[in-house]
């Protein structure tokens, strides 16, 4: 490991000098308030890892507890998860604090910790619905053998679970999380499902890799999708200085027991009607009502009772 | 951290409680027969790593391997991995076994071995279909320096890897474990590749992300696929009590030298004959015959001369 | 464990020695020119990751720097860097040494570093080109709520950024390293940039999931892709002997500020035009000229003042 | 990193030949009975730090369990105690089986996890002498600022807690697994005591390095021990084949409140009065009345009262 | 893993229930001022390692610095030792609070962080006696090849390296922190030197294991220990309740050159005159004049000019 | 984690440049020749843990060999030692290499790679040594139940595994490689053997904290030693110019089955004759004569016939 001259030392003193000029940095460096640490990746994965345990008793870590020694173990679970979380929360906060706010600063370590605990208070909802989900793909998926199967393997529950977590907190307001927890799904998943997203129980997407669930959209009642769905926004409205305006609805509305086939791209805010089937590779930008079946050519059909 | 006043414990003695009724749980809670543990991801995960270093020598861990110390290397990982993979076998049986079938306990274990040691059986086999698929990909990539760079960074390669032990094991009838080994794959690679699948020699999948190949696909020698291309099912039967028939086929036979563009869809068990060339983002839901270009509209035409 | 009788160690001595014959393991063994080690991925990952932490100050690995400290953190991490970059470089021209290259070798290693070097000196240049994209992310996405939440969270980011190095190793002519940079990104991403396509500033990658970017691919500036978009190549011409030609262009032209959005395919060194834009689900093998709107069905039309 | 010449490898080949050959490791192999693994000492070290959390809650992991919340912790991790203790304690009865006992190899699995449940029993107890440990190491050193900093930091309080944890599992007859728990806090305190001793309430050894207590000792209520203090052996009486006679009492018996000092050694089956104070480098081998001082040139004289 | 029947796991509630209760667990629980959590022993030793690699630059972690960027490394590690060592002090505090002490809380913070950078003002003295410690080392081992052995491998420099960093804490008023550091040392050395004692430039302890150095020790210039040699109090003076007074001197002083062989016991406020020569395994509890020779009998007799 | 204002970031700028300046590092800095890397100690860690699993097979890692696999294992682990030590040793003469011996830099690869055959050369031979240390162990040891616990439990023969490894790394004239394997073995079990110490077959140091064999002592057959026995120099003669001179034979000779208790202390180049038994805590520093029991306070008598 020959590193050389002086000359070459000076050739790195240069890079710095460089790299350390606040035009170069700038735009691309952060701060938090207050100093605080940016937010935790790892803790994040052992925040979900413990979550998923706790979900899903015996499948994954602590997998030894069985129903006498469960309290302990999901006890003890939370208690961390309260901790850890509460920190997390108020790393978030700092994250995006803007100058305006940091009035707030003296009861944010507060507000963190209570809404950690709200979030804890809503697990047995998220566990009631995730269970929906499992049997949303036991019963989607003719090469699934048992439900136990989807929630070790499947990574559309994986993709669902770290969902389902990022909304609660999201409808919390947590800043910043919750989007980190569903993009840790997206990245092993391939599943990019915006944790503002409104989705009902039993909801299952085969395979998955490439499907995208925008920030607005709202899906009904078991409803199935498949890869390389896209539930998108047809445009984005920009405001007088011609700026992206944020946040208003532009996303689809899927209702209960529609299923979506491979590749489809439904775009904008229109309403795809209870029961409807939308084929493969669909391109979708107008309302379907209900008991429909868009086929590939982009035709509606009404669906028959046989297709059921 | 303060974790604050003695009303908070009880607000996580509530959840506690909660989450530990058996309704809560129950249709989420799983415990293998006979306490065995769960079939374990990190182990899985050292099998089939100390397999790919086996079947590609020089590549991976050992990399420090030579002919003529080839044997040690080779001779000790096996022994592990017979040891290793014996153990996940049984914890597969155990965790999808019935009540009906614990009468098999007893030998259970020895029939994990037995099927550990079929499956080693197999590897030379393995290997050099393996050997072929690296071919394909070098013959069908332009961007592909030499063989060796397929080998050490392609994501086809790493899935058909999974794949083809998967498939091993799935022939076998080991339970659960072949789907781990593939969604690991599925995961790293965004390729599904079912382990029920039926895949010749030569196969190679550009790019990759997106992929999915369905249960009972059958795929000839040669071919080659592009990303997001769906080998599919499409419809599933159902009983007379309205749930899905399992293991019926349902998915493509794709016959030799075929190669499929990206983004195209094939559902259902049609027949995609010898030498065909299907074009991107298609649709297709019946037989090709063989020797026939498959155009982006959906118009059949046959193949000329100069076109290979 | 039980492993049981002698019989079955002569099982796995069996299978040692036919994995060890040379028919076996010709094709798919690998040796280094000077026995030197294979490039060490996990190596690969720390250099990527302090290159991360040092183009976004603040916001990865020694996120606690401030600009009073920044020096410091830069210039130790850049030192490492250059020693732990130049012998994967040389590390990677052993990998695809040539028995005709071997006369070089005796200043490989001199080569290596002074490429490492080069590479240093063009950090400031690749940080002011992200800059330009996570401005580009933050414009194009209603959902982002301030820039850094993009350099913190998106993939986007993540797979530019590895783009961007590995272009730069793959400008100085390092082989293989520039590849498996940009494949550790498509693993975790599914974003699929070749190191030899040629980015303009302001790039952005919505969702990503599935897009494949071809190794001649040209992109102008400001452009915007979606999910699962390909710009591919149309057809690789077979020299006399029928092998690949490798390395002539053959994917599109792609100019400033075009958008294409989710699924579309673009095949073939066509051009399309600046300002243009590109519906999702599109199958294109021409030319679009600048200013145009490529529909679904694959028509046509000039875009309006209003439609900016 | 060249390894060279085939000349070298089949030197590799000769030394393997040798070391493999049945002379040379028939006197260092080992193999457990029924092929158990060897006992973990990963897995004990675990098993250790998890009982030192349940004696001392608050100080090591699961340190932030409070009151409310303490059932909680200690029940999940008792819990795993019992189910990895159970399968160490099977390791040990495997690792020392010899052929007659084989025929108890049915309820081995049982005995053992019967055992590990009694050790748990013990529990309470345990806790109940090792904080009277503590009270003797915080009243017997001056240097010591409170009674938690004995617990955090005093090798003293580590070596006697591994040594009640091993002492109870060596009543129970489980062979070597104590042995390997008083190794792990020799080697880390240089305090080396046999887990057959038997110490009472309220013993305290500061400094420590270099004191041996042996398997036979027995130490009373209170004692007070220095670095270099031995409990040892005179002499190992022979059986007539000139096998030593293994087992029965030859170290000393030390009465309550009784203070060594650093470097003295005392021998055989002594018995040393209770309240009685021995200077440091002192040679014992014979009684010491009670209320005795033994001064450094070996002479008694009486305690008078002013010395307390 | 069969853990069986339900009476089992009331068995471990039993236990807990009995570990649970405030009468077992009161005098060994522990809670900080504030919950702040406890010192981290693996922060510790992350900032003794650092500060180790800051004090002999080039031996230990970032050995790759340079004279030319040597200040890259050393400021960034200095910065993060800044920030870990003062969240370190601050729980240290925490640890020890009384309640009479929290008044002070609201400036803790400010206050850990200012001894955090006291102490860092000191690095460049302690590195100067360090540096006179290892020719100490050197010239006083006859086996010791050159300094840079003394630094790399010598127990001896550990320990002295742990002790003067612990020093420094002490002399700033740091509760338990440094007690934690030399206790580092001690057990990987055998060495135990209270962070309290005053130890002049140019000390070395060969071989070491159970040399102990009580805390008012106080050890002239270029003063050479053994192992086995105790430094010690000889009686601990009780106020009127009983109670040991703590912290009065009641260790030996040391004066300059003095050399005290192995196994030597030096006990109470005596004074050891500088040159003079102590034999191993010593008893002494009285002044010994400067330039004097203590014989193993313990007799006195001058120092010989040609002794030197 | 508030780490202020601009003020304090310019002291640690201070800070930085006085540990910067020459003369504050001069005398602790470190550069290898060749730029050559320390020795590593993780490194060293690995390569003395295979040595001990080939040496013992069955008892540490890769503990599942059994005859018939044997040879896979060890010589995967055999050729992987040899990789690593040859580098090791490598490094171990750069650190010591003073710019007289450069000029030997051209073969110094080739040199340390067959000091590493040399090396492997001699395991069997060592093995054959620990064997009979082994036998010693228990034959010396009544509390030890069986070999193998000696083995895997106890410090002497991990000590003296690490001794007999560096000794013959000494034998071969690799600097400062043998030293830290010694220490390392010092630093778990308080045992300090030089490695130039040459030491007979059957040895045992039961409990051995504390004891000390110095750089020139001849240790005969069968002999045993307990804790705090120190095998030392008497005196350094010193040259002309003061310094020490180095390497001459300054420590004991102890003839074959000679026994010293705990606590004595042999200096200078005495020799104590074969069959005598040594007392604890003696202080000699005179030749013994063959069968004689020195007693504790110095007097020397022969042993009767009913002493062994």
């Amino acid at each position: 490991m020959k590193k050389g001259s002086s000359r070459e030392k000076d050739f790195i003193k240069t890079v710095v000098d460089e790299l350390c000029q606040k035009t170069s940095y700038n735009a691309v460096y952060h701060r938090s308030s207050q100093e605080e640490p940016m937010p935790s990746i790892e803790t994040l994965i052992e925040i979900v890892e413990r979550l998923r345990s706790i979900l899903f008793p015996g499948y994954f870590s602590d997998a030894e507890m069985m129903p006498k020694t469960m309290s302990f173990y999901i006890g003890a679970s939370l208690d961390k998860v309260e901790i850890l979380l509460s920190e997390q929360i108020k790393r978030g906060f700092c994250f995006s604090c803007t100058d305006e706010e940091k009035q707030d600063c003296m009861d944010c370590e507060k507000r963190s910790h209570d809404l950690a605990k709200k979030f804890i208070s809503a697990l047995p909802k998220i566990r009631h619905q995730l269970a929906s989900d499992v049997n949303g793909a036991f019963e989607g998926d003719p090469a699934a053998k048992n439900p136990g199967e989807t929630i070790f393997c499947y990574p559309s529950i994986k993709a669902i679970t770290n969902y389902r977590i990022a909304h609660e907190l999201h409808l919390l307001g947590v800043p910043i999380i919750p989007r980190i927890i569903t993009e840790m799904a997206h990245s092993q998943t391939g599943i990019d499902i915006h944790p503002g997203a409104q989705i009902s129980e039993g909801f299952f997407i085969d395979h998955g890799t490439g499907t995208v669930i925008g920030e607005t959209s709202v899906i009904g009642l078991n409803v199935r999708l498949y890869q390389g769905v896209t539930l998108g926004a047809k445009s984005f409205p920009k405001d007088k200085t011609g700026a992206l305006v944020k946040g208003i609805p532009r996303h689809p509305i899927v209702e209960d027991n529609v299923i979506i086939y491979s590749g489809t791209t439904i775009l904008g805010r229109v309403r795809i009607g209870k029961n409807s089937i939308i084929g493969g590779n669909v391109w979708l930008t107008r309302d379907v009502p209900p008991n429909t079946r868009v086929m590939q050519g982009g035709e509606f059909r009404p669906i028959t009772e046989s297709e059921y």
